[in-house]
Order: structure tokens, then sequence, then C-alpha cells
């Protein structure tokens, strides 16, 4: 069989976890919660497969969970959407960007991703004959160089993916970000797919700078997000995609031919689960206490810690502790120190190394006091 | 924007469905049942749940659900697939699919398939620059010609897409099919992907021929199934495939980009279900008794009845009624009549029109009445 991925291997949230499972370490690596969503949540999937909705729904979703969607989007950014034409639920916010770049990206067109990068957007873009045009974030602030945005962007430019808050730097981007983005694709026919999964997960009194507070950047933009995040639910595999109608039209070409729909009962209980704001609007809190004991409990270890802006990450230098390759440093951590960690080089397609590693800390506070118990003696 | 799928619309059970739903049509167009899976595999599903087992699967889906997979195919049809390498679980057959050929399928290369087709493998070929290679299958029996198979195969033919039993023909290979088909592809490279999602309804004692009871065969197949089909539970988009290791390593590589994963409750309510193996062997009996109703009731009408040697679909010539086109004649059927069905020629890239429509029996005897009642007067 000649491979059309040759360079794709196990993704690295896979083999950390299962290396922390053999080794019996708490696993701050895959980023998902050891905690859940409200019983509630539960007995409305129940409810509604009892109630027997179990065919398939629409194949851009039920409508009560469009109409949730659009609303929150409305609400909190601004920007209306079509509940019809320009929502899709999708069966997470991966299968969303991967149907994405699969509906847009042509052969030979060229994508800008900002590395580190997610490590299923270049595939997804390399399986369609597209270009991946990678942007170096620096470390230690992992800001964007919008000078070298604009200097990367070709007449074969089709497609900029942006992620912010973003993982695994935990960096988030400003509304000067979203401006300069704005201008540097005005235009140009360029565009923007929009990583939001960790909308809700912003500190310090910031906001997320969504693409549907912009309208001009709305209106070339497919914005990605996912419940997973928002209700602790990483394995239920529900996202959705916002975008023009246009650009709609030619994500729910590939969808419909991709996964066709997602799970009815499930959709259905999202969308009563939604009903009350709060539950998404107080996420941000509830991650800041856990993100502040986190790197309090840390602030003694040999560790340097870089700033923890939004989603559920926090990157640690460990420039101090050890001279080894990040890939090294995890697994020694995994399997001598006890608490798993992702290697941020598994996000540079060369490897490139800043001694950096990622722990996820959507953990309960007696995990993240265990963990941190261990790693302060490193 | 510039399409990757120029041809493309909305699918035909789409429109169909959305038809009858206005007109206030008794359903028989796209496939999918009215009645319920039992409050048993609801239990469990709220169990899991409630369980706290809601984040992140193993990408391949959970070692439960994969083992009573693999048992399954073993104890019916022989072949022993290896649990962690060979078995995925995947959201619904259309993704597994949509997968396979994405994972395969190099631009340039030949993919054959039988028309009439399923409406999304030609698409998700496209996709993929690969070349579709439509192999008619001739009213009223739709046998494959083996000669003209043998005819088609090119140095460049990559894969055969093949469906027993089929959709929308209700047609069911034999022995001796898989033998041609397995003769016509040794040592040629050619991989076939199996779309079973009917296996469990196979009628008149006739036993289904899956890829996996042809070892031979099995060596170069993928073969996909779902849960949808054999549970009532269309609308949950569970599936699976199975694969030699090597073919596996291939599909998982872009799996993991699209979808990654499934959802995990189900998953283990799935693996709690098929625990009981009368569940799947019952399907045909079950659904047996609704062809014989439906077609006793039918035997009357100006509708000549093709047999329907398995699925839950019957096909009905109305030559001897109307002379419109097939969608012309459904759009009547839904709204002078009350009834919704599938124009067959919406399977058939040039529209060919064999003057035959796809009624779905999988209702409850009183939607079959009702329907039956109103189809005689026509
Ligand atoms: C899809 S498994 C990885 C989960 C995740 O988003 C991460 O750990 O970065
Ligand atoms: C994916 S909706 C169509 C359901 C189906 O398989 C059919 O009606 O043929």
């Amino acid at each position: 069989v000649v491979s059309r991925l040759p360079a794709v291997g196990t993704t690295i949230f896979t083999v950390m976890s299962r290396m922390a499972q053999e080794c019996g370490a708490i696993n701050l690596s895959q980023g998902y919660p050891d905690f859940n969503a409200g019983d509630v949540l539960f007995e409305r999937v129940a409810h509604w497969m009892r109630a027997g909705h179990n065919q398939y729904p629409p194949m851009a979703g039920v409508a009560v969970l469009r109409e949730a969607i659009a609303r929150k989007i409305e609400t909190l950014y601004g920007t209306a959407y079509d509940v019809d034409s320009e929502i899709t639920v999708t069966a997470g916010a991966t299968q969303a960007l991967f149907t994405a770049v699969a509906a847009l990206v042509h052969p030979g067109d060229e994508v800008i991703v900002f590395e580190p990068v997610y490590d299923s957007y270049a595939p997804a873009i390399e399986l369609q004959g597209g270009k991946v045009v990678r942007l170096r974030l620096a470390a230690p602030d992992y800001r964007p160089d919008w000078a070298a945005v604009a200097a990367a962007i070709s007449p074969r430019t089709r497609m900029i993916m942006i992620n912010s808050p973003h993982n695994p730097t935990a960096t988030v981007w400003t509304a000067d970000d979203m401006a300069q983005l704005a201008a540097l694709t005005r235009d140009t026919g360029i565009v923007v797919v929009s990583d939001e999964v960790y909308e809700h997960i912003v500190f310090d009194g910031a906001r997320h700078e969504s693409c549907a507070r912009h309208p001009e950047l709305a209106a070339r933009s497919l914005i990605v997000s996912s419940f997973g995040k928002t209700y602790h639910i990483t394995g239920w595999k529900v996202g959705y995609v916002a975008a023009p109608r246009e650009l709609m039209a030619e994500f729910r070409k590939v969808h419909q031919f991709n996964v066709f729909t997602v799970n009815t009962p499930v959709q259905y209980a999202l969308a009563d689960y939604m009903a009350d704001p709060g539950r998404h609007l107080g996420l941000a809190a509830f991650y800041q206490a856990k993100r502040d004991f986190f790197r309090a409990a840390l602030a003694a270890s040999r560790f340097e810690l870089l700033p923890s802006r939004g989603t559920y990450f926090q990157l640690a230098r460990y420039a101090a502790i050890s001279e080894r390759p990040d890939t090294a440093f995890c697994e020694y951590l995994t399997r001598e120190v006890g608490v798993a960690a992702i290697p941020v080089s598994a996000f540079f397609a060369d490897g490139h190394d800043d001694r950096v590693v990622r722990f996820c800390f959507a953990k309960n506070e007696d995990t993240l006091a265990r963990a941190c118990e261990r790693l302060q003696r490193v």
C-alpha cells in the first residue's frame, strides 16, 4: 500500500495517554477533564432516547440546537447567523476542520498555519493536495508576527487557519490581532478557518476575540467550536461550524458525504443544556481557579511557568532542570516522576524544541495537588 | 468560491424527507425505521454517562466494543480480526466509506462502483481526485456482469466498492459473485471496500456473503458496517471497519484527523447490547415479515414489485401507471397520493430512469397498511 500520509504516525496524545496508563502516571498530557458534566445533561440524553428521537436528524443538525448555537453566537459576539443556511452541527471540531479543508482547499492551494500547530491541521491540508505554509510563533510569547504573515501571503494562499485561545501555547489573540488579520486578507479571496474550541476559557478578564465579533472577518470565516471543552464531554464528539451561506454551502457538500449528520438524542440534549448560559459563562472563572491553583503549587518548583491566558493548558520550560529533548523529558516525567505531559516539539513539523512541555490542568484539585507534589520534587 | 464538488446538491434523501414532511405524506423514502431500539440500550447509555465515561475513548474505539465486533464477525463469517490493529469504530458507515477512500485513493486512481450506487460513493472518490468507473446493474435483476467488471479493470484500478445486500435494489450477492470478485482482483493490488450495513437483513434463508466469509477477499478488503440499521438507531451514527492490519493502518491515519473517535458512552452501551446475538440474528425474520406484509398489500396494486432479497427496501416499477420520469412520479406520489418514495434515477450519474421507485418498509404495520391503502388507489 502506498500511503497517502507517509509522515503520519500515532498522535502524540494517544502515545502519551497510553504511556501514562502503562506507568500509572497522573495524566496531564492529553487535554480532557477528570470530572463530568452535570447529571442534568445525561438526563436529557436519556429523555430524548426514550422519547424515540433516534433516527437520522436533518443533515445540518436538529433545528433547536442550531437555534441555540446561533443565539449564543449573536448574544456573545454580535454576528447573526441564519439558522437554516449558516450553522452546521459536526462530529466534533476535528471533523469540522477536516471537512472545511476538504471542501475549500484545491490541490496546489496554500494554507497558512501557525506553529506550534494542532496536529490534525497539516495532514488534513496535505491529504487534499494543499501546501502547508508554517509561520512560527516564537517562545516564550508565541505572538503572531503580522509582517511575517503579510510576507507569507501569495496569490496561491487559499486559507489561513487560526486558533485562539491557542492549543498548546495558551495565548489569546487580541482585537488588534483580528484587525491585522482582517486588513491582510481584505479583497484576497482568502478564507479564514477559526478554531475557537476554547472560546469560553479566557482568563484575567480578557475577552475572546471570536471572528464573529469582527464582521468583516466573519464574512470570510468558518468558525469552528465544540461542546467537548465547554461541557466536560470531550468523548461525545459534537461540535459545530458557523459560516456565511456561500462558504457553508461548500462545507455541507462534503459534510453530507463524510459523516452526514450527528447523534440525534445528544443534539436535542445539548440544545436543552444550552438554555442556561451560565453553563458556558461560568467556565472561565472555573478554570481560572484551577490555573491559579496549579501555578501556585508549581511556583516553588524548578519549572519556569509561561503565561496561561486561556485554554486549560499550562506551558512550562524545564531548561533549568534538564538538557534533554522535550520528548525524552516527557518520557522521564511520565515514567520516573509519575506525571505525563506533552512535548511541545510534537506541534512543530521539524521537531523544533524550546524545552517546553504542556500540562493540562482540567483536573480535580486533588489530582492537581498530587501531580504538583511530584513535579516539585523534580 | 470555486466548488470542489460542483455537481453536488442536496441529497435525494433530504429532498424527499423534506417534501414528505411539508405535505404530511407517509415517508417511505429515506431509509429509517419508525420504531425504536429496546429500552435496554437506552438504559446502558444512561448508565455509562452517569458512570462518568464521557471523555475521549481510544482513537480506534473502546476495547470492549472492538472485541464484541471481532467476536461477531468471527462467529458469523469465520475471519478472526485482531482487536487492536484490525477493527476501528467510526461515526457511521458513511464516514467509514469516506475515510477509506480518502486513505487509499490517490489522485488519478480509478475506482469501480456499481450503478445504481449509493449517493456518497462518487463524491468521496472525486474529492480525492479519483476517477469513478461506473458499471451498470441492469433492471429488473440488477445482477453484476462479471465480464464487464473484467473489462473495466485497468492498471489504474485502485479500488472496487461493493454493497450487498444492495441499496437501493435489494439484491444480494451470491457466493459465486464473491468467487468471481476474488478471481478478478487476485494479484492486482486492488482494494475492495465492502459496504455491508444491511448484513443482517437477508431473506428467504439466503445467507449474507460477507467478504469475511471469503479469506482471500478479506485479505484485501475493508469491511464497513453500522449499528444504525441493525439496532434501529440510524440517528446514532456509529459504524465500524474491519480490515487487515496494513490497510487499517492507512485507514486510521485519516480517521484520527477526520473524526478522531466516536461517542464514548454510546460505544460502551453498544458493547453491552451486542452481548445478546439474538438482537442481530433475529433481524432477518423481523424484516421478512414486514416485506411480506408490504408485498401482499401491494399485490393487488398496479405497481410491479421487483424481488426484495435483502435490505429494508422494495423496488416497484410503475410503467403500467404512468409515463412520467421517476422524479416527477415520486413528487406526484408524495404530494397527491401521500406516500413518499425515492426515484431510483437519483442513484445514476446520468439520471438513467427505469421507471422504478424505492419504498422503505422499515415501518410499523399500521404505517405500512395506511401507505399501501393509498398506493393501491394509484
Ligand atoms: C483529540 S485528543 C487531544 C486532545 C487535545 O485537544 C489536546 O490534548 O490537545
Ligand atoms: C443518510 S440518509 C439515507 C438513508 C439511507 O441509507 C437511504 O435511504 O438509502
